[in-house]
């Protein structure tokens, strides 16, 4: 609390104390720290990359937008306004440079989260920084990083060439132009910034303007989406503009991982409801469930992976969702069942070698009494990476060991960096690469494992196994 | 199982065996082994304190009403009436010195449990015993502690300066008259042992004799407890009372963590069936749930903190709630939602920032689950330590590894002991001390926290958070 | 992934890498490694210990019948009938040795597993392999483990005194004639081979052919089967039937942990509807809930310990399950209740200290939310090991760091193989002697147990608490 420290990222951070131990994940990270970065799922701005412009300002690349920040700063007391964040009301927010103090006088919080590490690695490593933040260094940062946002090499694309990212992948609405993907192949960059189909604006009738969007998607596809077929057409022929853009992967961000199998008729009802508002939530979970299940349908046909992310309360505080909109912080996790709720996908496609799908969870209690028994069994079946607020140093423990046992490596995706905070990337791969070999070397010094089975299990999670899983 | 063995406290105790780890946790253990004890949630007797007299024996206040002791013997067959539980229909119990030899002859059960480390650290610390507790020692134990007991310093008054208690809460019911904690504020014991406001008798329809004891609050307040608005200005009068005597807060053991908000109509139709006998166990929560939203806009008014302890499943085995009455180690924790069931609270109360609630939970699935992320997003949330089976070196370790990463230090109250056993005060403390600064250190030798850092959080979890918490 | 690798077994195998902790958990270790192996649950076949006749080869001995392995290897899209995995309609399969090969290319998918624990021990101490498994070594394995099969001293009852099993239970149904246990009475491998009680086929509603096999159940006793009563006769009739032939225990391998305790003409109504196969779900779950408690009543007259098993959602895939049948690896856990469930059960006889009941779980957060808590009161109650999936050094370590501060020791049941792969049951006995020394050995280093404690409960966890726990 005292005045500015120094910043130093230690050398052996995140392995385990034991000398031998440490010696062993050194070792093992010596192998992968250099490999380049695949970003098969995450959430950055495909403008970003197309226009290639310098970014803004600090608190707007930094603060604003990562929720990540900005709820724990809230839970102990700071308007959101003060952040930055924008009231959809239009009301005032703080200047960027106030904005960058407030946090900057909050970074206490951080200790010993995921969010502080990444924090310090990044102003480390991204900004040449040798002073920890806080009040009393919150101008030296504001101006450091503004004065280097200016400059070319900090340009979007420069950084991915910086990062030695391989592949980075957005998430679009099928409503979404792909105007700036579009850019992208056309100025060489295609299959390096590829897209991701998530269409849950057009599948979850509690989306707001679900029926807006249907209609939407009927208007871009020349569909008859009032018609299970023409809806299900409309859903294909978008699919196949996002394949043509590169996507790999289609994603899911769904309540439950409910799914479903009902015949036509049953689903025409179930469409029809839905567009004329009647739809009970009992139906709406229905309709998402058997969209999940066309959706595994349309991936045998096109080779699509098929992501699902279920288990998160959005928007669990209304006055927040009314003030500020989506992706707030106000997101919470909830229990999830896999075993039942996954039965009429897996009795249609369980067995299907050819497709792929990704399961992630917020419910840690079904890693190993669910996720990974299933993963273990069905071949259609691979286990995501920790997800959202588990993707931290003890999440990622937990889930190794709660996973390998019964699932292996084989079974799961590598690593996905998840995040739309872009020059967080480098810092929050290597924090998975780190954690990896510390739970490998341990393996290894309690003789669990050899010394080159880690080895090549290194690699495995740091590049091999999301570049197959993702079929990149 | 031989004869009594030397009984040594290893000043490394409950530290990680790696040297250098060890190291720091000894440096961080050093800021803080001398602090004061701020206990702000337990259940001594408010009359110790007042009348300050000689406890009576070892085993009535070490063994008899301890019922994590009392529960490990009967699992193993030992019946409770020979450990001096006192059945309600006045049948006879083991003597005092039976039943302590009794409980010497199952010590052994205690191996790797916190109890275990508990006695033997009051053993040690408190009386100076030498040899460890066992048949062959039950009687020198016996003769000792009582020899101890029978000494000035061993009164109740002087075991607190002794321990170094800076605030000790005790917990009454709203029907309590509070006579003790008079005593205590007129001799100058005030502010140092305070009560709080537990109103689960008066709250509860299915505690016993709920009907005569709202009544019974009718009469104390003046207040027509048989309209839903009496019964509110009711429960407010007796806060104010408690407020006068020294209490920061609120306590409520609902069965689970639902709340309700009602209209006034509802509200009265639930207090009229509640007070008839008719509610159904589904009105019983929502009036339990109502009830305790109207607590929280209380505490907006008079600033008490709220402490939510849901999830024990209380008496579960009939036949000794039947025989002993309550509190006799038949509860069981069960599993406890907070996403859905804390929505009515905060949507109503969830951004105030002059709103202090405290959950805990007997449902550590629910760590890292819903409660974390909770407390890292609304500003009214402090998450509680790890309560009751979870009271223990595994259970913290746990919880700080589930709950830091998403909500940070700022965002829990600290330590409770949240006991009646004013003896093992001073040991669990120590125990929770040292688990924290074990916690501490392995996030310092993993170069994931500064040591300076550490030390303020060394204290931070020690006193501060507590203090600020609780409001004290 | 290169050429074949020397197959070295460290001693230090699973012990902490830390050299204080290794050293006190190779002390630990060495007071157990050479105690007898009890293993009173079980899968083997008595035909083997009664025919004493050579084993096939080594797929259909070490591979085809592991789930554990074939459901791996399905995983990642090989055929179950390409491991040998017979389908119901004939179809071909691969021939054992091709079926070796295709084991022995994918064996690295069990890097960091148990099952590459146990196979790697096995190869190494049952055949003296020198070199790892692999596509290179294949064959050579196959001969080698063919050719010892072929001797004397492979046959079963020769690898029960190799092995040092003390004893070993198997699992009965009602409907078995118990031959195979009768010959190993009259030829004095009585006690040493012993059954157990495994009503599961005349109890569950659900079970394939549960009529048939009440008429037969009848048939064997002599009992009027559709009566409650004599239905119950017949059960009490089949239980003496197998205490004559060793059994200690009955098993339950119920869906739930649901009991009930009903009247008898409400029993009599769900028996008849059972039979009329018209009983609803609901109904099932508590004819199956009746019995158990009927059993336990059943114990506490001829004192068998009672094995309740829930919480496998079986045959997941009714494809396999049709084109294979059961117990191919398709069997998934699931959440369970146990506070609630168990209510009927132990309101009856839970404060019996003549009733063992021996609880097992396939969902780990019950351990210490609701597993010990039950344990460390009722006197009936003792918890099982780490079952199934959960039988693995993880599930292991979870196990007793959520079990032991509440439950203890002395409320476990010590440990189980539960298998049918004969040859690895040294392999699990070491292993799970491993973690229970690095375990104690952690408590000793951290000061929470002295290093007598320690090597008295390793003796406990090896060998003494199976005894107890299952009455040898």
């Amino acid at each position: 609390m005292a005045g500015p420290m120094a910043l130093e990222l230690h050398p052996d951070r995140l392995f385990p104390a034991e000398p031998s131990v440490r010696a062993i994940a050194r070792e093992l990270h010596g192998h992968v720290a250099e490999l380049p970065i695949v970003s098969p799922h995450g959430h950055t701005d495909p403008a970003w990359f197309a226009l290639d412009e310098p970014f803004s300002d600090p608190t707007r690349l930094l603060v604003t937008p990562d929720h990540y920040l900005t709820r724990m700063l809230h839970s102990q007391g700071v308007a959101l306004e003060d952040l930055g964040v924008q009231p959809l009301d239009g009301s005032p927010v703080a200047d960027p440079r106030s904005a960058w103090r407030t946090f900057a006088s909050h970074v206490h919080l951080f200790r010993g989260t995921p969010s502080g590490l990444w924090l310090d690695q990044t102003f480390a490593t991204v900004f040449g920084l040798e002073q920890r933040l806080g009040p009393a260094t919150a101008d030296l940062y504001y101006d450091r990083i503004a004065e280097a946002l200016a400059t070319d090499a900090f340009r979007p694309r420069a950084l991915l060439d910086r990062f030695g990212i391989e592949v980075l992948a957005t998430t679009e609405s099928p409503l979404d132009d792909l105007a700036h993907h579009d850019r992208l192949i056309a100025e060489g960059w295609g299959g390096r910034v590829i897209t991701t189909f998530r269409p849950d604006p057009v599948v979850d009738p509690d989306f707001e303007d679900y029926g807006a969007n249907v209609a939407r998607l009927g208007e871009l596809t020349g569909c008859d989406v009032t018609r299970w077929d023409g809806y299900l057409e409309a859903l294909r022929v978008r699919r196949a503009d996002f394949r043509a853009r590169g996507a790999t992967a289609t994603d899911h961000g769904h309540p439950s991982a409910v799914t479903a199998d009902h015949d036509r008729a049953t689903c025409q009802r179930l469409l029809d409801a839905a567009l004329a508002g009647t739809l009970d939530p009992g139906g709406a979970e229905q309709l998402r469930g058997q969209v999940l299940v066309e959706m595994a349908a349309m991936s045998l046909e096109d080779g699509m992976v098929l992501q699902l992310h279920p288990g998160s309360r959005r928007n669990h505080s209304p006055r927040v969702l009314e003030r500020f909109g989506r992706d707030k912080g106000a997101d919470i996790p909830g229990r999830t069942d896999y075993v039942d709720a996954l039965r009429p996908l897996l009795d249609r496609f369980g067995l299907e070698r050819d497709l792929r799908i990704i399961l992630f969870t917020l419910d840690e209690s079904t890693y190993a009494r669910e996720l990974a028994p299933l993963a273990g069994f069905y071949p259609c079946l691979t286990l995501g990476p920790p997800w959202w607020f588990f993707d931290s140093v003890e999440g990622m423990w937990r889930h190794r060991r709660a996973v390998t046992e019964t699932a292996g490596f084989a079974n799961t995706a590598g690593f996905n960096d998840d995040t739309r905070a872009l020059l967080s990337i480098p810092a929050r791969h290597d924090v998975a690469r780190r954690v990896d070999c510390a739970h490998l070397a341990t393996l290894v010094a309690e003789h669990r494992l050899s010394l080159d089975d880690a080895a090549d299990l290194a690699e495995d999670c740091a590049v091999r196994l999301a570049r197959r899983a993702y079929r990149l």
